[in-house]
């Protein structure tokens, strides 16, 4: 039987923190990564929690892969900042990136702020969180790999391209979802063949562009969107936004990239901030919390309350990590 | 054998426009909203084309509906526009705004154009197809009427919620999608009821909140989003979005102002304008190429494929419209 131990999240946070320094990465992208992986865990949102420090080592082994990038946001417009994140973690990029985008969008109503080159292994629900701890609203969207076929096609093209988004509310936590736009997670399918089963043949194709219940055929085939021609166009936009119009790469690119070398996809990353005091004046509350109360009222969940009930429990009593996990990752600081 | 007429599109949209103006609706308005019904007629897209035109007599009916409706833009900010409708048909406020929206996003990079107190009776692809035509990226959406239920839920709180977006393309049509994000549309299902055919039971629930496989059930009791949990989360963001952050009506306040007189949803619009040349530089072209060029070497569809053919075959041999629509409109027409 697997065991977890529970944990404060400092101390998570400082054990990640402490593998990220002992493998050469800077101080300011080690506490920033560590910091959404600890969330992440805290939450439990495991395939973006602890789970994921294995694997920054090979993306710190791409040959491209910067331990020492220090970005630092541009303002192009009164609403629009671009942020390098100079081939290192995106997060770092983000983060300091964010700051610029809050303040713009609320100046001007909107702002836009575009990540570039960055090695992308978070989720996205961290940073809309954040914009909408400042009272804005948060959207945010990147391509990945091109593993995901579109809608009428065979092949993966696409990215699982996750789209956020977070609503601010007053004296609550804000409504927040984040979601990849593949009928799956790759880590879902690979987790139905480790464990030798079936996956429903919505999920993607084989090789040859069919239909497959077979994950490892999945794998080596395409993913498929989630809802159908819809879904894919969705997916589509977001290739588009977060790659071509922020000047970076599509799924495909990024793909080439990578070179084989397993790292983390490297790439763009979108957020979009809205200020509903500029745009809609005081009403937008009242409205948001009358839509809110609709759900309630039909016991429909809200996409972030897994979350917040995570973490709530995880504040009282530490957060849980398996200790063969644990085990693993002091294992692998450099001593 | 319904029989079709054959007509050139400014005769189709002057016809739509006598109609209209017969019933005493302004000429700028009636230029407008004839226009885009003509349009879609054109591109095949009937259930907004000029089948629409009967229904606009009930709109027009509607207590607060403003025959006189002459929006004027307000701009807020560098990159934010309102225009209020004045109860109006909103494609008026949309067309006089966009030209705002253009300018500002040619300058920031970004722009968002709000418009409020709009009855709403159109697809969006030809706003943001405006858009594209411009060299920028157009997203657009809004509520509806809540006839949609929540993932999880029973009760229809959502509305249908329309997406749209536009990606302008070098001497060629945009990349466009635009299409509900409710599992099927309210047309398609009451076309079945009529039809006396089943639906499929992932459309929508009875009175009781259980799934069925009736079309009149589906449209008493609620229709479901597409794409599971995932779609009616992207539901609830059109809802906030065009709905409480540009300071306008959810699609359940919108059915509530309806009272009954079976107008088109009267509430918001929202439309984003974005520039890749501001935003991410000269390549944006190249590598959204690239990306198309992944669908067609695989055979995949781009979503706006069937419209262009269309509306290269309405150009060619002029428009087509059912004789007995064209013989209910020429007699509906005010003497």
């Amino acid at each position: 039987m697997p065991r977890d131990i529970r944990l404060p999240e400092n101390d998570l946070a400082a054990l990640a923190t402490g593998f990220l320094l002992s493998h050469g990465l800077n101080a300011p992208q080690a506490h920033c990564l560590a910091g959404i992986l600890a969330a992440s865990q805290r939450d439990g949102s495991l395939s973006h929690g602890l789970q994921r420090l294995p694997g920054t080592l090979d993306t710190m082994m791409h040959p491209r892969f910067n331990k020492h990038a220090d970005p630092a946001p541009e303002s192009v417009s009164p609403a629009v900042v671009r942020i390098d994140a100079q081939f290192g973690f995106s997060c770092l990029a983000a983060e300091r990136g964010i700051e610029a985008l809050i303040e713009k969008a609320g100046k001007v109503g909107i702002g836009l702020l575009a990540v570039t080159n960055g090695f992308h292994s978070t989720a996205l629900w961290p940073l809309v969180e954040r914009v909408a701890e400042a009272g804005l609203v948060g959207l945010s969207m990147n391509p990945t790999h091109a593993w995901v076929a579109p809608a009428g096609g065979t092949k993966g093209l696409l990215g699982t391209n996750p789209l956020a988004f977070a609503w601010p509310r007053k004296g609550r936590p804000p409504y927040v979802f984040d979601f990849a736009t593949s009928a799956a997670s790759r880590a879902d399918i690979a987790m139905h063949r480790n464990a030798g089963k079936e996956i429903p043949d919505s999920w993607g194709v084989n090789l040859q562009g069919e239909p497959t219940t077979d994950p490892a055929e999945v794998l080596a085939g395409a993913m498929l969107p989630f809802g159908g021609h819809k879904g894919s166009a969705i997916a589509t936009m977001i290739e588009l936004m977060a790659g071509p119009l922020i000047g970076d790469r599509t799924s495909r690119q990024s793909q080439h990239f990578d070179q084989g070398a397993n790292a983390a996809p490297c790439h763009g990353e979108l957020l979009l901030a809205f200020s509903p005091d500029i745009i809609g004046g005081a009403a937008a509350d009242e409205g948001a919390e009358s839509l809110f109360s609709g759900f309630s009222d039909q016991n429909a969940r809200l996409p972030g309350d897994r979350r917040y009930r995570m973490r709530e429990a995880s504040d009282r009593e530490g957060i849980a990590v398996s200790a063969v996990l644990l085990e693993r990752i002091r294992d692998l600081i450099e001593k």
